[in-house]
């Protein structure tokens, strides 16, 4: 047999225990898919003494974290501790500097330093892999820098957090608020006890910008991303876009198209969206994740499974351990760093879209016409209307309309025009129709 | 820049034209993301003159295919011939012996000479790959391969023919019977002039077996993939389904249990199943395939897109190549072929199943009886029956039931007692239920 492939781990959350548990369960199987054992040497996490349900005696404890880079009988370092800076980033610039490979599902430091952590391991000739940080166990950075590799890519979109799924399916059987469903997620522990990383978007737009920099050979650009949380939706929209024949998703979307002057811009957003009820992403229900790839020639891929959870995660990191095990584990972002072009954001104003846009309003006569008149005047071309008849609480009524394709800019400019108009109980809530 | 990959095609289909293009539409990105050029320097196929769309003037001609394995100026052949043995088998063999890489499309050769191929390429240290050789442009050989890695598979099931799901889908939506269906498939050129190796599911069962000793790490075992087409399906079979909240969809699934004496038994089916409703598969339409890896930690994966035509057969060739270039080729069945087990194939028998059941009979009085009493004496629970009043063309009639979960040799024992019945008027028809 060949020498083992011996591992650090950094971070022993759920995550990590579960990596020690896969490691332990399927070891055998493993070196022989991996031609090699896979083995844990030495493990670092804040408290010793916490019981995590796994025997941890037969690996070198270290108290400080750092250490474990400096160890010479490590060949990979898995940083499992999360932050996309402090301790974790010391861990990997550290890892990576002493000529180890670096596995990390941590979605926030890779989207903030990737290019610097991917210039690093190339230029020490080892591997980095983050399959983990992206849509838990589901294989798509493979299926990226793998599976699509022969394709240039049209877009690249999905359901990227298993959190704001969970509450948005909630929300749409059984036609409850979103405070509601939230106190209940957070209950049966789907939403952390501080849930804005999720709900305002934030982990999705870091999963995007790492799948749009590798689909895209763009630098990773995670402030370009354009994010919109799902705190505003209520129980009226699910039941208008379901009469409309939609659902609402919160969907990560990039693209990356030629500008008139043929330089590449990249477009990244994340936004609930309303989703036609025949599309694989209306299927997907609770904490699942899904991602499509758009290819010139592989046409459109799904992959979709688990997005977090320890055993899912885990599988993930495992299996960087055993591309790393094999020696195929290649450049971080299919390209090298250095390849990877600076691409400037795509303003989103020329894109062509139909748009859901609803308006809370005070129930009194000429608020239709008002709104109307700034659609018209913008050029906005409403395709149907909505008005709920009933008023809700505080004599609200809500208003909400489908418009026809037209760009974006149109539907900002009629905003504008409504904007500090008295009629409006709180500002409008645009989202796009996935195409 | 390192060397380029240098290929030759032996095949000039559609997919053969199709691997030209995309290398020419996207060879820079290629080159860039593979690490080098890849080149073709020389082609073959049986008619030199035919136009396929592509300009062959810059590649050596062979007119004798097994030639382009002697190259000496050639890295990888690319086998697109088709057919289990014959000239592809030759053209394999001599590859490998050449000491050339191989990559394929040919499910039915590698479903039958699988095993002696791996095993050739590992002696001579080549690669070999077949990723489409399944599901067309879907990358589930690596998902299985490295995206699923870390776990050890309790099934893997799916939809593997797009003609097969195109007529079911078809049969689905619009009512009509399989002859019709059919043909329109075939006018339309989503089915073959012979549609045999489809719809009577070989086609499905050689991808299957492919599947499965990856999966399993078994070696391949088409012979034993128990296989039943779609040929028998009626326009009532999918009304029947769709009251009991059921679509049809052709399936191929493997599992690998053990044995009350500890040793592995590899169980692969092909069939139509009834899915339901809000499973993922139900909602696969059209030529669309799709597959489900069920991992001990990564929980359900499905991998989804199209199963055949020109780009995404050759997207999944050239995916091939590009792993290739990039020297990260690995062993074609995840472990190495002197490593996969010979799985005796497991019986049916002692499976437990809710099914599907349909009889065709005489409009006479008694013929219920009759069945339900072979249903007793075998131990056969009845969930729920369905009599179509209304007599067929013919005086016929059709019952359906659905049994309560139980053993399928029970079913088995159940249509024994009924063999040779004058009320049937054809043999019974049996789906199980996809659990």
């Amino acid at each position: 047999m060949v020498a083992p492939l011996r591992i650090a781990l950094a971070g022993l959350g759920t995550v990590g225990a579960g990596v020690i548990r896969v490691l332990e369960t399927n070891g055998a199987l493993i070196a022989r898919r991996a031609g090699r054992p896979i083995e844990i040497v030495a493990v670092s996490a804040r408290d010793r003494s916490r019981d995590r349900g796994v025997d941890l005696s037969a690996y070198a404890w270290e108290d400080d974290m750092s250490r474990l880079a400096a160890r010479a009988d490590v060949d990979v370092v898995v940083e499992l501790v999360g932050g996309a800076d402090g301790p974790a980033l010391a861990l990997a610039r550290g890892a990576l500097a002493a000529g180890k490979g670096l596995v990390t599902a941590n979605k926030a430091m890779i989207a903030h330093h990737g290019l610097e952590l991917a210039q690093a391991a190339e230029d020490a000739g080892v591997a980095l892999r983050f399959e983990a940080a992206v849509a838990g166990g589901i294989p798509v950075i493979m299926g990226l820098r793998e599976g699509a590799a022969a394709n240039a890519l049209s877009r690249l979109y999905g359901i990227l957090n298993g959190t704001c799924n969970y509450i948005l399916t909630t929300m749409e059987h059984t036609g409850r608020d979103f405070a509601e469903v939230l106190s209940e997620a957070q209950a049966l522990g789907y939403a952390e006890a501080d849930p804005t990383f999720d709900i305002d978007g934030i982990d999705a737009a870091h999963k995007l910008a790492i799948l749009a920099a590798i689909g895209f050979g763009a630098q990773i650009d995670f402030g370009a991303v354009e994010t919109e949380g799902i705190g505003r939706l209520k129980a009226a929209d699910f039941a208008q876009a379901a009469e409309l024949g939609y659902v609402i998703r919160l969907i990560g979307l990039a693209d990356c198209d030629e500008d008139a002057d043929g330089a590449r811009r990249l477009f990244q957003r994340v936004q609930p969206y309303l989703v036609p009820r025949g599309h694989p992403l209306a299927a997907v229900d609770g904490a699942t994740n899904a991602v499509v790839i758009e290819g010139n020639f592989a046409g459109r891929l799904l992959f979709q499974g688990a997005g977090a959870g320890a055993g899912p995660t885990a599988s993930a990191v495992v299996a960087d351990l055993i591309a790393i095990a094999r020696g195929q584990a290649g450049t971080p972002f299919s390209v090298p760093a250095a390849e990877l072009e600076p691409v400037p954001p795509a303003g989103a104003g020329h894109r062509r879209n139909r748009a859901y846009l609803r308006f809370t309003v005070t129930d009194r006569p000429g608020v239709l016409a008002e709104i109307s008149a700034a659609m018209r005047d913008a050029g906005v071309s409403i395709e149907s209307l909505i008005q709920q008849g009933r008023p809700e609480e505080g004599g609200e009524v809500l208003i909400a309309m489908v418009t026809h394709e037209g760009p974006e800019s149109a539907v900002s400019a009629a905003l504008a025009l409504l904007e500090g108009s008295p009629s409006l109980t709180e500002p409008p809530l645009v989202m796009r129709l996935l195409g």
